[in-house]
């Protein structure tokens, strides 16, 4: 049990506070977990369930005398947040948040904080498909990353302070600038995102087939964009109104290669798609060799006829 | 134990096929079961695993006496396969198939197919992203469908026979007509695959976002398209060459979608972007109200950290 900080306040109770409440816990890393969210029935059942040692009413009342505050809201009211919490935030504290976006986040939230708090903006790459306060659990972190991107200058023990919190979650955490950070998450996950999300939108808009027909037959590969694409609406948009600029780039980058492939699909040019599936084999072994999959047939998912027989033994 | 066919024949011994040889044996559906593959290498392990009770050099030796023919090639070699089997085949069998389009292998196929021999096209609708003799596993069809598209006329006694044995190793069986099929598959599997080999390859070909950081931080949505991009390449070139119709039907209202969502990201259109994200999400509760998939955080995928303790107890 190694305590980092006296007391740590999480300002929103979803996957992701949930999850941090959960780990902080389980290594000993807060002596007081306070917790806050803006719906009463979010607070009734994140007090039900234990998930804080307190939770308290509004932010301003959460963030009092806390050592290290999460800001755990959508991207899009981060900066209404810190403002909110601002003049109640303790000299020395440290300020994080958990936003996918990173240089927007800076620019809404950095202007409000108070001279002598210091502000290290994060990003855990980790989440599922599930929202709310009792979605999170433990080992959502583990072996996963951290990107930290705080400004040139920003206090080193503020940010290793933040950097032993999240190892001790489980996380392995990296540093990089915002704008980079912005960059490589339009790649491997906003861009991903958009196009799951229109994929699983087509699928519902067909009339010639049915929705039976969709998840019956859903195996076939079009299962893994429905996981995606149930993530919480109201997160992805802030994400793309305010990671613009990146996600653009990318799907722009993106239509270029798929009607290359279009066209070589209309051609029958079977080279050009046979070089090209190629390829992308070669990632898939990286991500396998660094973790941060399971090569398990089936992703380790265990058969319902399976399942159902465990449960008969 | 119901024996359904006295003499089962594999030709090509992939994916599929080993996990049918697996399959039928836990439910002793076959008397014996002869495979054959083009590559002697493939051949060799087969033989040395033991994944047929026979292993022999020529797909016309293997379908001789043979009750059910099960060709499990890539679908653009089913119609020379088809037509090298088919002399040596016995009167009243039936020849079935597990390629991934059903209109272009049923032109290809039948042509070939003597008088008294029953054609029932089928596919499989599961699979993983390895391949080869050793991938099979005699799960992987439990409580997936199987789709058959025989023609009106077919021998119905064959017909039946085959659903029994694919409901024997662990398969719910639907028939639908072949155009049908490949249009839903098009949703369901082509295009997302299409899609997800697309994006991999955006991601290889970023110059300022390095292969490692794709991998490391792959958690965050990418990595879910990778499993699919690391399919069998010359499997999925024929698939895209051989329902190329339909494939670009539903590419084309995938585009027409996209760029009405990137259209509302580059004006700052949240609602538009909200509404979508929302009505997606419905989808998903039916695929895992279905039984099609898990909703176990993570997917079920064991975090390392866990997988290591676990090990070491």
């Amino acid at each position: 049990m190694t305590r980092i900080y006296d007391r740590v306040a999480l300002i929103g109770l979803g996957l992701i506070a949930g999850s941090m409440a959960h780990a902080m816990r389980r290594a000993g890393l807060a002596g007081e977990i306070v917790g806050t969210a803006r719906s009463t029935e979010t607070r009734e059942t994140a007090r039900k369930i234990g998930l804080c040692d307190r939770v308290v009413d509004t932010a301003a009342e959460a963030v009092g005398d806390a050592d290290l505050v999460v800001l755990c809201v959508p991207v899009g009211v981060m900066g209404a947040v810190a403002r909110e919490v601002a003049p109640h935030l303790k000299p020395g504290a440290t300020v994080t948040d958990v936003g996918s976006v990173k240089r927007d986040v800076i620019a809404e939230v950095a202007p409000h904080l108070p001279e002598g708090v210091h502000f290290v903006p994060g990003h855990p790459l980790a989440g599922t498909e599930h929202s709310g306060p009792t979605s999170g659990f433990a080992e959502l972190f583990d072996n996963r990353y951290v990107l930290l991107t705080p400004d040139e200058g920003t206090d080193r023990a503020a940010i290793d302070g933040l950097r032993r919190l999240w190892e001790g979650c489980g996380a392995n955490v990296e540093e990089m600038d915002a704008d980079h950070h912005d960059l490589v998450l339009a790649v491997t996950s906003h861009t991903p995102h958009l196009i799951a999300y229109t994929m699983v939108g087509v699928a519902d808009d067909l009339r010639r087939v049915t929705d039976s027909e969709v998840i019956k037959y859903s195996a076939a590969g079009f299962r893994d964009f429905t996981r995606i694409a149930a993530s919480d609406p109201t997160m992805w948009r802030d994400v793309f109104l305010s990671n613009k600029d990146a996600t653009l780039e990318i799907l722009g980058r993106f239509t270029e290669e798929l009607f290359a492939l279009q066209r070589a699909i209309r051609t029958g040019d079977g080279e050009h798609l046979h070089a090209y599936f190629t390829r992308t084999r070669a990632i898939r072994r990286g991500i396998i060799e660094a973790g941060q999959d399971t090569d398990a047939p089936d992703f380790g998912r265990v058969p319902v006829a399976r399942r159902r027989e465990d449960a008969a033994e």
